[in-house]
């Protein structure tokens, strides 16, 4: 495996850990100022601030959350690379206990900048796993 | 605009129009042979064998599409580029009169081959508009 895919890959684990543990800041320093983030159903997300936004107020209902991402493919051209992966993740509410599960696929840009790479685009196609709410 | 840019524009203008004159022909000229289309709560369609397949199929039920894209991004490096656009389409069944709006946004890498533009990921977010069934 080359380096940079290697370390794109990376990024997709520190992403996921540092998600997890709420970690806000490491997940703002993986991705570039201007990135946007695309969903179904929802305007996009565009720019650095507005994902520390709604993340900030996400956190304040506390919830743990885990996921196992399999990256299908990673090309890279000089300082540029494309990936997708089949992701899925669990999010519980510590109040409730409810659990919910999302499923599906990413597609991102990935852009290297001082000699780093950082999340530029990402499409997240995940929907909720039908009957996968749990803890009610 | 760079004329690689303007290529681009031209490529998504053709991909509408040539869906909505249902030349599938056409449409599978505008896509690399290893292209993947992602969609929410579906399998990925790998290769171009598959679109071809699927199209086949859905023209079995005859229908009117028309579509209106704007392009909110296109970045070019090379022979590779990515967009997003913000796509509306609307399908209409010719047994029963019945339309679906479908609204969203699109995030693709493109890259060129032997001097053309092609598609070769693509991310498709469009959900069904509530309500905007039509014709029932």
């Amino acid at each position: 495996m080359q380096n940079d895919e290697k370390e794109i890959r990376e990024l997709v684990e520190r992403w996921i850990s540092a998600s997890s543990a709420g970690d806000i800041e490491t997940v703002l320093s993986l991705m570039t100022d201007d990135v946007v983030f695309l969903t179904p159903g929802r305007p996009p997300m565009v720019g650095k601030q507005a994902f520390e936004e709604a993340s900030k107020a996400q956190s304040e209902q506390p919830f743990d959350m885990s996921g196992v991402s399999a990256v299908q493919e990673v090309q890279v051209q000089g300082d540029w690379a494309y990936m997708w992966t089949e992701l899925s993740i669990v999010v519980t509410l510590k109040e409730s206990g409810r659990s919910i599960r999302r499923n599906g696929h990413t597609l991102s840009i990935l852009k290297k900048e001082g000699g780093k790479w950082l999340l530029a685009r990402d499409a997240n196609m995940l929907t909720v796993s039908p009957g996968a709410a749990e803890g009610e």
